[in-house]
């Protein structure tokens, strides 16, 4: 059993700051990602894009902005759950809460902060009959760890940044590396859609279109997949079977905690702290919804900083909280590291 | 008569993020500030100290947050009034307002956005019976143009970073700067106290402590200064007498607009666009208080830009807003700029 303070569900941008911001009220926080990765919509969809709207930053890339984030939160040492969705809650007689996650990790918390954004990120998956059967025996959706490909043959499908992408990487890992799309024509980075190319004549990538996979045989395990190369079929010998076909965000298990859902998001008191209809669990980041709504990251910043101050209040009820600047009075961290301002001098000139 | 969309009352960091988002919705804004730089308390208070907690910056110089605001907001070509107090508002029949200054400066706008924060600065002053005869005529509390100093005789009185950092800069622009205070120790920034110390030592500060100053005289005009030096007096003739004693902010004028005030503080709608009382005119950042308000600069931004949706909604009553992201639509100055990510290309493989 994993015990925190405050159990965050999602470890995009609104969740990491949350980190911070309970860490200067001494409040720890563990926090549950379905992907292998922090940073949400940031580090899965637009890691490489700049962002514009980012107060005090004329431009950042998106995962330059999860990198200082995360160097932001790392004095506060933060727990992370990555690569499992959480599933249920349990509300217990003490009014602590207990998350268990599909893979059954069990997380017991004084707070839950959902900051699920969009919700979790189901891939697209192609129409191929039996592809069900071979999920996590050969056919994988996201690329979790490219060390499982190690040596291997690997056939990614796409026309995308992430099918372009993973290719360029995996050349250097896989031993054989295919990239089947269903058109001629990319659409990505120029660098990536370059790179690709030069790596297709050296033969590190071997691509084969307008192709698309058809078929998927193998016992007990992706062995060959069938290729309807314009009309012809074809097959091909593989370890691995990896369609990078894009992703849509699902609320998902979320949906069915008893809190009240509104356009898919949760509805949340935005007059006071972000909180939901159950005492205990806050919504903040996309994930909420109140009149007025923007689903921007600066807002979940702020969301998460007055859902941090609600939870210490209600873990130190009659405490006064008086306000503390951090140039003030600086920054403590629980790894013993102290961030501070240079101390004024008082000194007599002669 | 100046004339904008948003006119905002402070130029701290929640104003000046404010035109940026007003910006994104094609709205212009002129912004008015007592001081005569921008930057709010980080420029006047803190400028060379660390904040700790602006989300995405582990650490940033709070002149440079200003700094960075200021070009971040550059395409949306603010206005600015700088060195004049809002004074007295009158709301026209069409809805609209001007506000005047004390220096008689008239600004008509569409919406109003008070972002005062504390309020004005009011210099502490020392107390000498006449000294509000020589205000302006030599007596400055603020250095708002060095240049006014230029080959001038200058005392500056005070202990803390104002007065050590005026003093050093000035002893190249003023012919003789003289440092007075009460007390042999300074206190302030290390390097600060160093740099007097040599400066002294070189002959461009002439320092003279303990001591007081206690008269002014002069025709018309700051021309001789009565120091009390351990209890003996000394005259000491000087062009402009600069007291440095801190500042305390004071909401001023604005406490006498109608609009409903609690604890020196903008009663606004959290629960919806930081509207207060008066239709049309917004309060954010430290100026304005609701439940659960915390006095943080982060806080400021996501007010803004709430602020700036409701302003948008009004002025273009019936039209549908889409909320677009930065990153995907880019950012389209007024000044004929573009900053937008770079486009995927479409691209085939051979
Ligand atoms: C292409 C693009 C460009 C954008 N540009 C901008 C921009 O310029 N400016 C701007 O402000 N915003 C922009 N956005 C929006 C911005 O990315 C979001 O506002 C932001 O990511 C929201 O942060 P969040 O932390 O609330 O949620 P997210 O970033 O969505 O993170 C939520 C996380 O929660 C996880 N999760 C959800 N449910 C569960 C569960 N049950 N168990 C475990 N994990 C779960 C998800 O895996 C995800 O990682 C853009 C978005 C896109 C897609
Ligand atoms: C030493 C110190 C350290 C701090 N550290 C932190 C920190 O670490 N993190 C954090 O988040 N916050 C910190 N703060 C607080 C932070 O500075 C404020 O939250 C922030 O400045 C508020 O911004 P603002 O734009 O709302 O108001 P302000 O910065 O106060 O700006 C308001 C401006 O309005 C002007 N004004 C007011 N009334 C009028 C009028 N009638 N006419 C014309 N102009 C007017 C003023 O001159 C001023 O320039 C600190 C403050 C201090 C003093």
């Amino acid at each position: 059993m994993i015990t925190t303070d405050i159990l965050i569900i999602g470890a995009g941008p609104t969740g990491l700051f949350a980190v911070f911001e309970a860490g200067l009220l001494q409040m720890k926080c563990h926090l549950i990602d379905a992907l292998p990765q922090p940073g949400g919509q940031l580090a899965e969809l637009y890691p490489k894009k700049p962002i514009f709207d980012i107060p005090g930053y004329p431009e950042v890339l998106a995962g330059d902005l999860v990198n200082n984030l995360m160097e932001q939160i790392k004095q506060f040492q933060p727990g992370f759950t990555l690569g499992e969705t959480a599933e249920t809650i349990d509300k217990l007689d003490d009014g602590t809460f207990i998350v268990t996650t599909n893979k059954g990790t069990k997380h017991h918390a004084k707070a839950i902060a959902i900051a699920g954004g969009l919700g979790t990120f189901e891939p697209r998956k192609p129409l191929i009959d039996n592809i069900a059967e071979y999920e996590e025996k050969g056919v994988e959706y996201f690329v979790k760890d490219p060390e499982l490909f190690r040596d291997k043959r690997i056939v990614i499908a796409g026309g995308g940044d992430s099918a372009l992408d993973w290719s360029i990487f995996l050349s250097n890992v896989a031993s054989e590396v295919t990239l089947v799309h269903r058109r001629n024509e990319f659409r990505g980075a120029l660098d990536s859609v370059e790179k690709v190319q030069e790596l297709k004549k050296l033969g590190k990538i071997n691509l084969i279109t307008p192709a698309e996979i058809t078929a998927i045989e193998g016992n007990g395990h992706v062995e060959r997949l069938t290729l309807d190369i314009n009309g012809e079929q074809q097959t091909l010998d593989t370890d691995f079977f990896v369609p990078l076909f894009g992703l849509t965000p699902k609320l998902g298990a979320i949906a069915n905690w008893g809190l009240e859902i509104e356009k898919n998001a949760i509805k949340v008191n935005n007059a006071l702290d972000y909180q939901t209809n159950i005492d205990g669990i806050y919504a903040i980041g996309d994930v909420n919804i109140y009149p007025g709504k923007l689903k921007l990251i600066l807002c979940g910043f702020h969301e998460a900083t007055l859902m941090c101050q609600s939870v210490y209040n209600r873990l130190n009820p009659g405490k006064r909280y008086v306000l503390k600047y951090t140039t003030v009075s600086g920054v403590d961290g629980f790894d013993g590291t102290r961030k501070e301002a240079e101390k004024a001098v008082v000194k007599s000139i002669e």
